[in-house]
């Protein structure tokens, strides 16, 4: 199974792909999208289309796992956040992925063991559990979180209906 | 100047396009893409681009006019209608339309003549404007709104170009 996580953000919209074979969680891409302050706010909706879809292309994952959102503290922040969330949704699913939401306290739970882990402790479990070299940037960062916990989760649903 | 107005909306997404003739504002269609309760919401996303895209192609629109959003009372609302907002102007932007973006005041100014306009006046003037047989529900009406705003603004910029 390959796994395309994204961090949907309003300056930058991070991504991670993981694969998981036999068992083991292997790192195999991430970055992030940034959206230019030159750059009109539509035409980085335009960007993260066409970068998301050219990574669905080049990688082909099978699924794409993102949070799922239903708060924000700055109304502001929330409507622009909609945008590139609902964007990379879209994204996914023209490409023919399905798509799976996660809510921050199920990757928190699913990354660290503990459902409110700051961003620090998330960083530092994702460079453990994907064997990474060094720390990765918060956005990608995140990106891999979700991707894992749509793994750990999967996993957990399939020995859930093998104990039935 | 074939004009597509765009009311992006959390249950009802509404469209309007309008041309312009000669000075004269003729009504060309209108609708509704609605996001069904049954339909789990990123698939509400596809809907709404896979529809307007087929509306774009139908009638070849110049360009898109849509709201300008910056607050919403409604935090969950807000973090919604960003989704739809998005996925509308990332429809326009990928057929080669051009975005232009208006603020509630400035959609009331150009429709009703007064900024703090009601709903129900921009319905009726719309109406009256557009010489309909009968009133548009709100969500395709506020839509042929903005496309009536867009085309006000442009003669207005035109106007104000040839005077200096």
């Amino acid at each position: 199974m390959l796994v395309l996580g994204i961090d949907p953000g309003v300056s930058v919209t991070g991504y991670g792909i993981i694969e998981e074979l036999g068992g083991r969680l292997l790192h195999v891409y991430n970055g992030g999208i940034s959206s230019s302050l030159n750059n009109p706010f539509p035409h980085c909706l335009k960007e993260i289309y066409a970068d998301l879809e050219k990574i669905i292309s080049d990688y082909s994952p099978n699924v794409m796992a993102i949070e799922n959102l239903f708060f924000h503290k700055n109304v502001k922040t929330a409507l622009k956040l909609g945008h590139t969330r609902g964007v990379a949704i879209l994204t996914a699913l023209n490409a023919g992925l399905d798509v799976y939401e996660y809510s921050p306290m199920e990757i928190k739970q699913a990354v660290v063991g503990y459902g409110r882990a700051t961003k620090d402790q998330i960083q530092i479990m994702v460079k453990e559990l994907l064997n990474l070299p060094e720390i990765v940037p918060f956005d990608p960062s995140d990106a891999l979180a979700v991707a894992i916990c749509h793994i750990h989760s999967t996993n957990m649903r399939e020995a859930l209906k093998k104990s039935i």
